[in-house]
C-alpha cells in the first residue's frame, strides 16, 4: 500500500530522548563529510570520526559538516561535542517527522523533506534531511547520501557565486533552497506523466487509469504534506529571533517562501486536473454505457414485435384463414417492414440514431 | 450502532456540580496506588482510603496518585482532601468529556482520551484519563486499570532515564506522552487493516465492503475527535499561565505538540485513504456493470435478429415460395452468418469486443 | 414543509422598535410568576400585573420573573417598568431571532432556543427563551409554559445546591444551563431514531428512507443553528465586561461552553453519520441494480442462442437433411446442453455466478 | 442567460472617475426629491436642478436628497455642489459594483443592492442604490423609482416613532434597514416557491424541475452576493470612525447588523434544503430505473425460458419421440408452470417482488 | 494540455540570483520605450541603450521605461544601471512566478499578470508584467509587446484626465489598473463562451460538450490564481510602508482592490455556474438512459409474453386439442389482445407512458 501514511512507530515505553532509528532504510555505513571554507580558503575532509570536527569550530571560517547514513552512535557523538539537546537527536532519527523548524539557545534545528522520483515504478521517495544551523557552522543529516546538494558543493569548490561570501545562514538557505528547487524537477516529472495520462484516458481508457489517476492524487498529497509546513518554517527563519541570520539573506528567504507557494499552487493546480479527469472518464463510461443501451434497445425494440408477427403464423392451429390466402406471405411481410419503418422513424425522432 | 456518537446523558435536573457517574462501564472496585519518588528516594503503596495519600503532600518529593474505577464516594473523598472546584470532580465522573484543560488556582486539570483497539472486533475504545497537576503532586483517574503506563512506572521503578530527577510537571507530560504514543500504535493497527481491505478491494470485493470501509471512516473521525482537541491542550499547557511548568519540561510539550500535529496528518491520510479507496470500489461496480451489458447487449443484438429470420421460416403460409426452393434451407443459414459477422465486425468497431 | 427556514416576517413599515408579535403559536392568556430568595427566604407568587413585580427590585434579594406567552402588552408594561430599550422589547416578540447575547447600560438581554423533541411526528419544535439579566434581577420570558425550568423551581424551592446561594448570575448561568441540558436529551432521542433508521436500511429499506434521512439530516441543521450561535452567547458572557458577573459563576460559564462544544459535536458526529448512512443507501441500490442485471443477462444470454437453435429447425423448408436424421433430434439437444455449459463456464469464470 | 453574473464592463481607457452609466436599464429622466426635517417641520419638494438642493445645507434641520435615475449630467453635479470624489461618483453609475462603504474625509459612502422580485418570471431584479452621508443630509442614489423607501416616507409625513427625533445617521440607518426588510419578503416569497417545487418534485417531476431547482439555487448565490459584504458594511458603520454615528444610533445598527445575519442563515438553510431536495430527486429518478429494470427481468427471465422449451417442441425432426406420447403436451405445461413458479419463488425470495 | 500548470523550471545548480530567462515564448528583439513628463512637459523615445534611460532620472519628472521582450544582457543592465537586487532580475526573467509585491529599500517590486484572451482557440494567454516604482519613476517588463498600456500611453499624450498631474505612485496605479480593466473585458469573453454552451448543452448536446465545460473551468481557476494574489498586492500597497504612495492615489488603489474583489466574485460565479451545467448535463444523460430503457422495457414486456403463447401454438405434439377448436385461433388472439392491454394500463398506472 504504497499511498499508506507512515505511522511513525514511536518507540513504545522508551523514555523521551531515547534515541532509537525509524525508518524503513537500512542503516547504511554512515560518512562524515567536512568542508570548511571562507572567501579565500576552502578545505574539505572525509572524517572517520565525529571528534575530528571539533577543530573546525570557533573559527571566523564557515564549516559544513554533511552526515549521511543515519547512525546512532554518530548521532549520539555529535549531540556530546556539540551540545544538542537529546529530543533533537531523537527526531533527526525518526524519519516520520514533518518538517519544522525549533529554535534552542545558541542553534536552530530543521527537518525539511527531500523528495525524489522513482519514473519506473512512476513513485515518490521521501527522504528526511535535517540541519543544524549556529553562528559559523551547518550540520546537515540525509538517511542516504544523494545528489541533490552536488551542484552546491561545486559552486562552493569554485568559488562561483556569492556563496562563500556569505556565512553560515547563507549556505543553510542555499541547502534550503537545492532541496526546494528540486520540488519543481519532481513536479515537472509528475506533469509529464498525469499528460501522458490525459491523452490515454481520452483515446483509450485501461482497466487501471483511475487506479493510476487516485495513485497520483496521493502523491499530490504527499508532496502538500511535505510543502505546506515548509512554508512556515521558511517565514518562522525570515521573521526568525535567531540572531544568525543576516539582513541580506533574509531576501533570498522571502524569495524562497515564494517559491514553496508556488510549488504549492502547482500541487494544487495538478490535484484540481486530476479531479476533473477523473469526471470526464466517469462521464465518458456513461455515456458508453448509454450508447451500449441503445443498440441492444433499437435492435431489441424492433425485432421482437417481428418475431412475435413471425411466430403468430407458425402455430399450428387447423382453422387459421390467414395461412390459406394466396397474398398472406408478402402481406405479413409487408406488415413487418411497415412496423420496422415505424419504429425508426420514432428513433430517429427522439435522436437516439 | 457502534459509530454513533456518545450523546453525554448529562444528568438532568440535578445541580451543576452534583457527582454522578456518567459512563457505560461498570464501576469496579476502585484502586488507588501512591508513588512517590525522587532522585533518590521511591515508594510505591497501594492505599485504601484517600486519606491516605495525604501524607505524601507538601513533601519536596513528587507524589503520584492513580485511582481506577470511578467511584463517586472516591471522588468526593478526593475532592474534599484538596479542596477540588466540584464542577472538576463531576468533569472526572463524566466520562463523555472532550479532551480540555482547565487552569484553577493552584492546579491545572486535564480530561484526555486513552484509546485501546480491539482487533478482534476492529473496534476503537475509549477511556477517559483525567489528570490533575499541582506543584508537587500529578493525581490521575482511570475508567478500569490498563497497562499502558505500564511502562512508565517501570522506567520510574528503575530510575531510567530523566524521569526521577524532574519534579510533578515532567511527570504530568510523561502521563500524556504516554497516550499519544499509544495513538500511533493504534493507527499502525488500523493501518494494517486498512491494508488488507485494499488487498480485498481489489481482488474480491464482499458484499459488506463498504460498509467496513464507511466503519473505519467513523473510526478515523472518532481518534480525530480525540486527538483535535488535544492539539489545544498542550498548546496551553506550554504557553501556560501555571507557574508548575519548567522551561526544560516546555521543549519536551513542544515536542509532544509534534507528535499530536504528525497523528492528526496520519488520521487525515488514512481518510483521504478511504474516501479514494470508496470512489475505486464504486467505479469498479460500475465497470462490472457495463461489461454486464456489453455481453447481454451482444449475445441479444446478433441472436434476436437470427431468430426472427428462423421464425418467418417457420410460419405455415400454403405459398411461401422460398420453403420449395432447392438452396432455401443453406441460403438462410448464409443470410444468417452474414449478419452475425456484420454484427461482431461493428462491435469490433466500437471496441465493445 | 417542516424542513423550510423560518423566514422573519419582520414588519415591513413599521418603525424600528415596534413592538409586533411574530411566530406562529397563538398568544395563549400570559403568566407571570415571580420568584423572590435569598439563602434564607424564599417567595413564589403569580401576579396578574407586571407593576406588582416592582416591589421586589432593588432589595438585596435575588428576584426572578418569569413570563409566558408573549403578549404586546405586557412586554410594553416591563419595558416600561424597567425602562429597557425599545429594541430588546421588539426582539422578544420576534421569535425568529437567532441565538445572541447584547449589553446595554445596566443589563444583558439574551436570546436563546428551547427545543423539544415531538417523538410521534419525530420533529422539533423550537421556543425562543429570552433572558434579561441585571444586578439582582433575571426576566425570562417563554413563548408558552415549558417544564424545562421546573426542576431549577423545585432545586430553588427545597434549597438543593449552591443555587440560593449565589446570586442573579448564577441563577441566569442555571437557566441557560438547564436549556443546554435539554439538548442533551433531544440529541438522545434522535440518536435512538437514527439507530433504528440505520437497522432499517440494512434489512428492509423502504421507499421513504432516503426521505426520512434528509429530513434527520435538516434537524441537524436546526440544532445547529440553536447551539452554534449559542458557544459566542456564553463566551461573551464568560468574558464579559457585565459588572454582573461573579468570579465564581465564571468556572461555571466555562463548564457550560465545553457542554455547548460537546452538543455541537455530537451533531456533527450524527450529521456525518447520515451522510455515511446516505452513502451506504446509494451503494445497496447499486448493488441491488447490478444484480437485477445479472440474471437478466444470465438467463437471457443462455436462452436467446438457445432459442435460435430450435426455431431453426421449426423452419418448413422442404429441403432439410438434419430433420431426416435419426440423430438429429438428440444432436441438437447435445448442441444445445454444450452451448449453455459455455455460457455457464464463462460466467462462473468472470465471477457473475 | 438569467444566473450570469454581470461583468462589468469597466469603460476601457477612460481614465479613472470619468462619468459613465453602466448598467442594463433604460436611463430615465431623473428625479429629485428634496425632503427636509426636523422634529417640528417637515418640508417635501421635487426640484429640477441640483442647485436648489444647496440652500438646505448647513442648516440644523436633516436633509434628503434622493435621485431617481442615473443621469450622468445630475451626478456630476451633485459632485461639483457638494464636492465628492469622483471616484465615488463613477462608483454611482456602475451598477455593478458590490455592496460597499468607503469613508471619506466629511462624508461616508454606501452602495447597497435592493432587490424585488418578479413573482411572474420568479426572477429576481437588482438595482443599486448609493446612499452619500454627511453631518446633517442624506442623499440616495437609485436607479428606478421604487416603493421600497415609501413606507419611510410616510412615517417622515406623519411624524410616526422616533424618526424625526433623531439625525441624517438614523435616517441612513432607516433607509439601508427598509432594504435589508424587504429581503425578507423576498426571502418569504422564494421559499413559498421552493415549497411549491418540493410538492412538484415528490408528486409529479416535470422534466425542467432540475433546471428549475438549480435556476433557485442560482437566487441563493444572487441574494448571498447582495447581503454577504452588506455585514461588512453595517459593522463598519458601527464600529465606524465616522463621526455621525450617534451612540442611540450604533444600538440600532447593531439590531440591524443581526437582521443580515439572520437573512444569510436563511439563504444558507435555503441552499441547504434545494442541495437535499436535488439529492432526493436523483436518488427517486434512480428508483425509478431501478423498478422499470426489475419488471423488464421479471418478465424477461421467466418467459425467455418458457419461449424456449416451447420453441423446442416446434422443431420439425422427423424422429422426436416425445411429440407423439399421450402425455407429451400437458407434460410441457406442467414443465413451464413449474420453471415459472420456482422463478417467481427465487424472485420472492430475493425481495423483488 | 493546455490547462496543466506551468511547472517554473528554477534552473537546478545555478546560484540564487543567476538570470536565466524561463518561459514559452521566443525571446524577442528587445524594445526599450521612454517617456518622460510632468503636467506640461511631455517626451517620448525610443532607446538603444540601457544607459541612455540613466539622464531622464533624478529629474522632477516623471520618467515611465517600458521594456518589451525579456533579455538577460538588457535586464543585467538596468540592474546595473539602477542597482536593483539580483533577485527581482531573476523574478523578471522567470514568467512562472505568482503575483506578488516585494519591497526593496528606495523601490517597490510588482509582479502581475496580463491576461489576453484568444478567441479562436477560446484559451486564456498569460503574460508577465514586472514594474519597478521608486521616487519618480516606473520601469515596466512586458513578454510581448501588447497593447492594453496603449489608452494609457494615449491619455499621457494628450494630457487628458490627471494623469500628468500626478507623480509616478500614481503612474504605478494606472498601469496596474489597465490589467485588472483587462480581466473584464476577457470574463465578458467568457461569459459569452459559456452562454453559448449552455444553449448548446439544453438543445443539442455534443459529446465534447463535458470537456469543453471542464476547460472552461480550469480557465476560471487560471483567472483566479492571476488575480487572487493582486488582492493582497493592492492592499500591501495601499497600507504600504513604502513612502511613495500619496494620500490621493491611496483612494484609488481602495477602488482598484474592489475591482479585483469583483472581478474575483464573477469567477467564483461563472464556477458556480459551470458547475451548476455540469449537474443538469449529468441529469439530462440519466434521464435520457431512463427513457430508452422504458421504451426496451415496455416492447419486451408486452411482446416477449405474446411470443411465448404463439411458440406454444407452434409445436407439433400429436395431441394437442385446442389445435382443433374451431375457435382455437380467434380465442388466442384475444388472450394475447387481453395481455397487452392489461400490460399497457399497469405501464399506465405506473406513470411509465
Amino acid at each position: 500500500m504504497s499511498g499508506s501514511p507512515n505511522v511513525s512507530s514511536v518507540a513504545l515505553g522508551h523514555a523521551p530522548g531515547s534515541l532509537v532509528y525509524i525508518g524503513d532504510r537500512e542503516a547504511e555505513t554512515p560518512v562524515i563529510d567536512v568542508i570548511d571554507y571562507d572567501d579565500e580558503n576552502y578545505t574539505e575532509r572525509r572524517v572517520q570520526d565525529v571528534k575530528e570536527c571539533k577543530c573546525y569550530i570557533g573559527k571566523p571560517s564557515v564549516t559544513w559538516i554533511n552526515i549521511c547514513g543515519l547512525n546512532e552512535e554518530i548521532i549520539a557523538g555529535i549531540g556530546e561535542q556539540f551540545g544538542f539537546h537529546p529530543l533533537l537527536l531523537e527526531d533527526i532519527l525518526n524519519t516520520e517527522q514533518r518538517p519544522k523548524m525549533d529554535e534552542y539557545e545558541g542553534y536552530a534545528f530543521f527537518i525539511l523533506k527531500m523528495l525524489t522520483y522513482d519514473e519506473e515504478k512512476e513513485e515518490i521517495e521521501t527522504e528526511q534531511v535535517s540541519l543544524i544551523l549556529n553562528e559559523d557552522c551547518v550540520i546537515s543529516f540525509q538517511e542516504v547520501e544523494g545528489d541533490v546538494f552536488d551542484p552546491l558543493r561545486e559552486r562552493l569548490r569554485s568559488n562561483k557565486g556569492i556563496l562563500r561570501k556569505h556565512g553560515a545562514d547563507y549556505l543553510a538557505y542555499s541547502l534550503i533552497d537545492a532541496i526546494v528547487d528540486y520540488y519543481f524537477v519532481i513536479l515537472e516529472k509528475i506533469g509529464d506523466d498525469i499528460e501522458d495520462l490525459e491523452d490515454e484516458l481520452l483515446e483509450n481508457p485501461q482497466r487501471d487509469t483511475v487506479e493510476t489517476l487516485h495513485k497520483k492524487k496521493r502523491q499530490m498529497i504527499t508532496l502538500r504534506k511535505s510543502i505546506w509546513p515548509l512554508r512556515e518554517v521558511i517565514s518562522k527563519l525570515e521573521r526568525g529571533g535567531t540572531g544568525f541570520i543576516e539582513d541580506t539573506t533574509r531576501i533570498y528567504l522571502r524569495d524562497l517562501y515564494d517559491h514553496t507557494i508556488q510549488a504549492m499552487e502547482s500541487v494544487d493546480t495538478y490535484r484540481d486536473l486530476l479531479t476533473s479527469m477523473l469526471d470526464i472518464y466517469v462521464n465518458n463510461v456513461n455515456n458508453k454505457m448509454t450508447e451500449i443501451m441503445k443498440v441492444l434497445t433499437i435492435v431489441g425494440t424492433i425485432f421482437i414485435p417481428l418475431t412475435f408477427i413471425s411466430s403468430v403464423y407458425g402455430m399450428n392451429f387447423e382453422y387459421m384463414p390467414e395461412l390459406d390466402w394466396r397474398l398472406g406471405y408478402p402481406l405479413v411481410w409487408a406488415i413487418m417492414i411497415l412496423v420496422s419503418v415505424v419504429m425508426l422513424l420514432y428513433f430517429r425522432n427522439k435522436k437516439w440514431l
